[in-house]
């Protein structure tokens, strides 16, 4: 058993992983941390969990929250993992951080993602990079056989909008000039704290395009894109919020080169996910939607080609909390850890 | 005072137009008329109406149902309309059609149009297509000018799209073979019938595409575009449904032409939408979504550009129930009649 | 046409006011207050009333804000109104006040009501009390005859309880010492604020009771229950939030006095209410639910009597923020000024 | 391991219990069947399952569907148990029915059921009811030491009343003439058919009671309670529907008996449900509401003493569709095989 650590314990990236860790058969939760919410308990603060955890929600500065574990979850916001990795790197811990700071291994690129939600330009851990690596597995599975010690977990918009994208990418589906992502998320998506965009009463019948100047998860599209492409890739983007709790459905368009077929492009699909069995690529007619994927870590991508326009459309949909937050970074746990890709993961949902 | 009848009223089309014709200083509510509701009052089956409008619903076969009125609308499934036009017509009665037997002069749009939705090929009532109109009024006000009787109203996703896409496609300022239209709608969109994908528990938290093979919305709005562009233009277009009542979203994509800044664009927007009083072209920062035209007449636009890819953005947003549907109606009908446009469509919606 | 002043524009109840003056044809509405929303437009903060009214939102301390007004409508917390209301009284404005300030005019009651919400004991004008009515038309008609000079516009629980209570009571037709009143409502009835309670993925699903220990609102239907007893009276009183942005439903149960059957209950109430335009007795069969009043200034009862249990059973529904505030504030403002009590409330809402 | 067969798997209720069967060590799903469904596999039909379960939905006059079972849960419409149980039960096969059929041991009673629902009054099976028990095991766990063969599940509505209600009857802290059930459900308690009340547009903002003339559930209520009191008891039930998917909130009053405090009821609510691990007595500030039992079978009970009006209230919630329906009829089949109550029913459900 290892024990982890997990720090921003009290909002739902937080929560998210201490419910997967519960069923993870090679992990014990030592610790939990918050700043907003320390003092109370987990089971206090979200009472579905009293039955199953009741730890006690350290404040940062208490000396029982410094207790080494092998393993540190940061869901924390963006800033707080390079400020604490080196320590935890020298005594041994591995460390997944849900926030941008270990994505890019490029300072370059921290530049441009930190400028667009308003971060100092400046890496407080550059010597770190080397070894952090993104956190996708069905995109990274090889190089977690290196001396990884930090996962820079991939955001949610991320996810749905890669794995929807890199087959088309890699096998040169699609002009790489002709990328949208169109993109809708639910309100979790935004995180625990009030907001009047996400008040009840303004949410409940309200959709939007929002940040449409630049979204910070079009940096590792790109990146994760250009690594596929040997090349560079710009792209279209556009995020928005509709009124459901759970999901992100992205709709991803290029234009196809000369001659591919629906039946090139499935097959191109099939090849690059046969690996990836948290990844399902269905025809039209199996689609279903969000609902589907609700609290499995699963990602459903829908191939189509629309012959019409000569198109390549495709689907993907995720669960934006655990595919796209918790479960992708307990997936990534258990590469950093040689467990079974799946441990822990083989969660049921519950329907309606 | 002119005299309304009403086809179809016990469905959300019928009791839209009902809820705007009751405000409306010229005309009378005069007969109503359903298949299914038949028998009962318009209160009975709306209780909200019934302080206002209490008219019984007639069954079609009922003789007081025949009673001729100056202008008929038909919120009907198709081929309804088509049947009975002819003899509406010929009494003198100008006809509002809510469904696609008249948005096509051309028998073959027509066709492919109605293959898209499982009816037969054939228009049953191809002579009086010279005297129909295509019901998007800011598209074509010109056309209400001359001897017009019936106007085929334009599709829900069709108002959205044409609005948002027209000046672009119309200025030229985007490749017209790089142009996606990604709609999401609100359930109300798909009527008041209960249905396994519109059930409550199995829809408040799903997202869904579908009719991925070709909505037969796309009829409409390649006919308007092609129009103003004086060439055929195909385009990529993805229904969605999300969890809300009311609301269209329409993200619409277009590759721009050599050197179009965000200022040409806006322009050309806001040129080309001078006269018309129900569509807003906003800037990013003024946009808020969906809840702010609910219940309104509006079409808002947001024009974008996306520099770092080169590509037009517009999102383009409705009630699906008032500019796409029942307030459209009546816009079409202000025309037939010569009243002013807005006349009865200033209704103030409600807020949350 | 009388000049109207609304401090507290920017919430909730601000802007419920502000739309139906807009329809009301004896109204300017002059002057916009707001103590967190100064300094921007009413249409920037509301964009569907930008093309209805646009007025700018003032500061509290802006000399403009001072101008007089024939009517000042407080839609602002608690001991707000009571600060200013004897400066406006001297300028001669009348007062409609949504807080609980003047519905009380025994400063015992206050005191009680103060205390259940952590308010201080006492009142800050207690001279003005005997120039204000408690705020529910329906209860209070006689007393506008008087010089009354301002409102204490009643409670949202309390619209739906106590109209749906008043008869039994006035008619002895239960014992006073069996009264319960199990009310549901919408969240937007907790205002505007964001609140973790009314963030949309901790609601959506969430039902709940809350405020066990005492509610404030059991003062004011305890208040008026006992004017119409001539006796004291003491019920139990459950509020509980549902996820619905608009409504309350409210169960209210007594243990029948003997012999009273289902068709002298019904007598009753219809007598009760027989000139209360805005009140509807249904029988079990008519009854729909809170959509059906959704936007109007409706509160429909339904009658019940459960022989078997011997209990009177009377479900009472409103819109929360029409007859449960701003449309009753609406109607109180008639009354003040002599209008017909129906002035600007005949609004139709929109389904769905 | 023991096997199972689920007839009416296709509905909610199936879908309910396969969930949880799947997560059970000691049982196999061995065969589904359904009248609706069959012909699809159950993976297809809720796609959410489909890495997990993938078996054929049989036609009941699928010959491979008669295929004996160790236990057989129905999760159909009444009195579909009734007609098939007699040779189930020759075959040696147990029985968990979701129905009425088995939960009345009196045909008088069962009698006043059926008259409620518009079933026929006679019961096809009496011989069976002396081998059936009421389906809660809170109340009969003794019962199941005896030959069962069949358990009558308890209704969804019937197990927050009784569990809220049973230690103030069982204790004489209440009036038995004075209680009144005021109970509000998600949308899913309603199951999977689509019907007008219950489409997502007209339900998304609709709070209405129903069935005011007697809810089928007072039955089973009254027949448990009056098992406790030793007399008859006759309660006022008001079923309602809220815009949520999952959950029951009931609100349980009762006028106390001389004397009896906070601190008595408190303690007799401890002292009643002490071995009952899916039962929680909180006190009022513990409380959060129904997301906190969403997807586990715990029934949460508030109790709280109103000094004022001298009246018990008990605030009882769980999620209707697991300790109302599928967690219910599994504790339950965990006692007729001799499992451990909670084996298989301790799943952690997801948040928000």
């Amino acid at each position: 058993m290892i024990k982890a650590k997990i720090i921003g314990a009290g909002g739902y990236g937080g929560v998210g992983i201490i419910e997967l860790l519960l069923g993870h058969p090679k992990v014990k939760i030592q610790t939990l941390v918050a700043k907003t919410n320390g003092g109370t308990s987990i089971g206090e603060l979200y009472p579905h969990l009293q039955d199953f955890c009741n730890l006690p929600i350290l404040f940062p500065d208490d000396p029982e929250a410094a207790e080494p574990a092998d393993v540190t979850f940061f869901a924390t916001p963006d800033r707080v993992a390079m400020s604490q990795a080196e320590g935890l790197v020298e005594e041994g811990s591995r460390i997944v951080d849900y926030s941008g700071d270990f994505r890019f291994p490029s300072i370059k690129t921290y530049k441009d993602y930190a400028g667009r939600i308003g971060l100092p330009a400046e890496h407080e851990a550059p010597d770190l990079l080397p070894k952090a690596v993104y956190g996708l597995v069905e995109l990274r599975r090889d190089e977690f056989k290196k001396d990884v010690r930090i996962v820079g977990n991939a955001g949610c918009f991320a996810v749905a909008s890669i794995l929807g994208l890199a087959p088309a990418v890699k096998y040169k589906l699609v002009d790489f000039g002709s990328i949208v992502c169109d993109a809708k998320s639910g309100v979790s998506g935004a995180g625990k704290t009030p907001n009047p965009s996400f008040h009840y009463p303004a949410r409940y019948e309200q959709m939007n395009a929002y940040r449409l100047s630049g979204h910070q998860h079009v940096c590792e599209i790109e990146q994760e894109l250009a690594r596929l492409a040997g090349t560079e890739i710009v792209l279209t983007f556009t995020p928005q919020v509709v009124p459901a709790c759970r999901g992100i459905l992205a709709c991803l368009y290029g234009t196809l080169v000369g001659g591919i077929s629906l039946s090139n492009a499935m097959d191109a699909y099939k090849v690059f996910h046969k690996d990836n069995q948290f990844v399902r690529v269905l025809d039209r007619d199996a689609a279903v939607g969000t609902m589907e994927v609700r609290g499995g870590n699963y990602c459903n991508l829908v191939v189509d080609v629309d012959e019409r326009s000569n198109r390549l459309r495709v689907i993907s949909y995720i669960d934006n909390l655990v595919k796209g937050q918790a479960g992708n970074a307990l997936q990534n746990m258990n590469l950093l850890f040689g467990f079974p890709e799946d441990m822990g993961l083989r969660r049921l949902g519950i329907f309606p």
